[in-house]
């Protein structure tokens, strides 16, 4: 153990934890770049990966340069002392090994990994070999249920002590943003519904980044405690929390294959519900050519797993799935879908039919699962258009932080009809490029507004939809793409 | 594409790239932590991962800062003008993610992949979703030939133009130092034999840190031209040069796992061996407990294998499985074994009887595969102790850079026998363990000195081996360690 000085870098890596070292230092110590090392300061310990400076400039002797990620982790600051150690491979290393041989792992097993992981000593590739044993290997249904477990008893958990209602989507639909629908309607009638959710990573909106739209999403526990206490229920940012925080970091290292392996998504579904401690979960499988379930078959397979595991984990699961061949609404993209969600939940006659419809049937079963209604969809439907729920969405707006800034984008791109027929199939995956290319989600405003659906006659030179943008440059840029393909089938 | 003036940032991570951008300069770029980019100049380039810099200090607008891999990479110094472009995932991402869900590979598929490795535009996180991909659906044999010329194609190649010899061993035994004894004698005889060598990752030493004591061993391609015009051979790093840079590069993955794919080990061993246009290879397979072929059963078919892959591509290759279950010659650790090498070539008394006579059996395997000898063991032997391969050795060392100012460690630890027996076994693993303990490969004095082997009688407090290093608190350590284990079975 040696005692050093905090040279704060000012450099974030966007995740990775660095430190580094003085050569000199280095030789002495008898380290090299891409040692491992564990860095303390008080009770507070954070492992890195070891970089070397090769003049005093950067990092001197008797100094240790931290990148910012490091430094938030330890709270330290500049010529703060801190404690330097090496350390080897954590335990889950040999444990990965053997599982990228076929083991079967138990509990005590899967819970040193997800710990491991949680407290970021394991480096991206022992994570990826993580995933990919996984993957190949698969995970049987107890590894399953056991790895869920030990995601979140190595995070924080909230329990409401009383039934606890939750909902979830695979995704894969743009549009699709029933949360903020279905969670005031049941909050609306009493029950207690506290909603985390995720920001966009490959698609063109998450339901955290269209509700802070309206809201601030980014809460801490103690808040977000507050704020169900008060609503009954919260629809919030989860990767602000700390739920299963070994599940967020395993989805970092799928993300650049797009690797979705099935028992991690069970495990990682489940364990988000079972930390906030859910006891009715509904889950909504869109099926669809772009959507992790695109055969009836893959569709009631995963149903089947969700209601087993849900079983297993002590919960009671229902599985909807549903149809998932084109968007849902009207708008893609954070704000257009808020407008969306709003208009419903305010009754305005021009609010998105499908999407109204879809939240209601999702809001009453979860309603019939709790065995105090027989007619779950009746009960939703009277909530949504009596504005009850539009109360409870206002109320759960002001409580979480009223946000309403936002405009859409302000350059704008009508793209019509090429020829007369009927909107066969509309391509989830080429709408969601054209809305990410607009911006969406770092752009709130940035999106698509679509006027015409699957099914829907059309005329040469009728609007299908308009995309809103912050810049000519992307106007200008989505054109080019258009010229090969609008995501419409019309035969 | 923007224009941003270099920052040198003096530190080293490695072998990662990464450029840091200022996080003004990275928003108006819509550049995020973790993005790709590549930095050009002039005509060389690089794919970096990029870090944000929170304040000017540390990287300023209109600055890009740079780490040494990627300084030394581009050959530029402070304030010199790069230009930055966003980059997407190579293509080889689509590829791996197929392979990982079993599709076949053909030549081009694996060329682009071993295209984005060499030029480093994969992450460690890409990389190694490839070496499981390839370890879990496995290699067929056509993948493995290709994955070796695809290796070879995109790297540097040597070509002599005439009947070229080479041998490698596949590890596991510490002191195996055949390489040193037969290419002098085969030189001497009149072939060519350019040997590429490695460093030392797990073991105690491998050949090129061994031959590092005796002679310079980082040359570059046209010096390794000269040596082996000179002198019909060489004894170099192979690193050094840029032959199958991709293998290279994707053990880099598999070290962290001790990851070692069949089809990987196939075509590391066969690439290295083709782009230096080898004709004749003889391959060691030592078969021990711990060693990679640790049953009859697994060192037959790699023995298979290898022949199997070396007719495809057009080589003629033959396997010798040798003795794995204890180190060979006395010397474990850089210069110890550099000593026992040159006792050997000098006929001295004192020499290891084992080590030379498994490289005679070697150079005499190698002789007849040419076709020109009947009795190859006897001609090598002759040429061995007539003083022929020591004097080749001595032109190859002179024409690579003679170096001799090295001395074994000066603290010594010698550790003697605790009962009466026969040595049964000396485990390789412990052995290796303890030379690395003491400090080798990097301080090349260090390791052992060996003076029973299995099957010796031994008594009560003979001298079993002695450690040489270079500080006492190693000493300590190992003394600690010794309680536990000194690799000796003795019954």
């Amino acid at each position: 153990m040696v005692k050093l000085s905090v040279k704060d870098m000012d450099i974030e890596t966007g995740g990775i934890h660095i430190a580094i070292l003085n050569k000199k230092d280095a030789r002495k110590l008898d380290l090299h770049s891409g040692n491992r090392v564990v860095i303390k300061k008080g009770k507070t310990e954070v492992t890195c990966i070891l970089d070397i400076a090769r003049s005093p400039k950067s990092v001197a002797e008797g100094q240790l340069g931290l990148f910012e990620e490091v430094i938030d982790h330890l709270h330290v600051k500049n010529n703060d002392k801190v404690n330097l150690e090496f350390t080897d491979k954590p335990k889950s290393v040999a444990l990965i090994r053997e599982k990228l041989f076929g083991k079967r792992l138990t509990y005590e097993e899967l819970y040193t990994i997800a710990d491991d992981i949680t407290h970021d000593r394991m480096t991206d590739i022992e994570k990826t070999y993580f995933v990919t044993a996984c993957f190949t290997k698969g995970l049987n249904n107890e590894e399953i249920v056991d790895l869920t477990r030990a995601m979140v008893e190595t995070g924080s958990k909230i329990n409401f002590s009383s039934l606890t209602l939750d909902k979830h989507c695979i995704g894969g639909v743009p549009g699709n943003r029933t949360t903020m629908i279905v969670i005031p309607i049941i909050a609306a009638a009493g029950f207690i519904i506290p909603k985390t959710s995720s920001r966009a990573i490959t698609s063109p909106s998450g339901t955290a980044d269209t509700m802070e739209c309206l809201a601030k999403v980014e809460l801490t526990e103690k808040e977000i405690r507050h704020v169900v206490k008060k609503t009954g229920a919260c629809i919030v940012h989860g990767g602000s929390m700390n739920l299963a925080p070994a599940d967020d970091k395993i989805i970092e290292v799928e993300h650049p294959l797009s690797i979705d392996a099935e028992g991690q998504l069970l495990a990682s579904v489940m364990a988000k519900k079972y930390s906030v401690g859910a006891t009715h979960v509904l889950i909504d499988i869109p099926m669809g050519k772009s959507t992790k379930a695109n055969t009836w078959a893959k569709a009631k397979h995963l149903r089947k797993m969700f209601e087993l595991i849900g079983r297993k984990l002590g919960m009671k699961v229902k599985v909807i799935i549903t149809d998932g061949s084109q968007p849902i609404g009207f708008g893609v993209g954070p704000l257009l879908e808020a407008l969306d969600v709003i208009a419903i939940l305010k009754n305005d006659s021009f609010a998105p039919q499908d999407l109204k419809k879809k939240a209601i049937t999702m809001a009453g079963m979860l309603l019939e699962m709790t065995g105090r209604y027989k007619d779950g969809f009746k009960v939703a439907k009277e909530i949504l258009e009596s504005g009850k729920a539009f109360k409870k969405m206002n109320e759960i707006i002001d409580t979480q932080g009223r946000l309403n800034h936002l405009k859409p984008g302000k350059f704008r791109l009508p793209v019509h009809c090429p020829k007369i027929g009927r909107v066969k199939e509309i391509d989830n995956e080429i709408i969601a490029k054209i809305a990410r290319m607009a911006g969406a989600p770092t752009d709130k405003g940035s999106g698509l507004f679509i006027n015409k659906k699957a099914h829907d006659l059309v005329k040469k030179g009728e609007l299908l939809f308009t995309v809103y943008t912050e810049s000519q440059f992307k106007i200008d840029l989505i054109k080019e793409f258009l010229k090969k393909n609008n995501g419409y089938d019309i035969h």
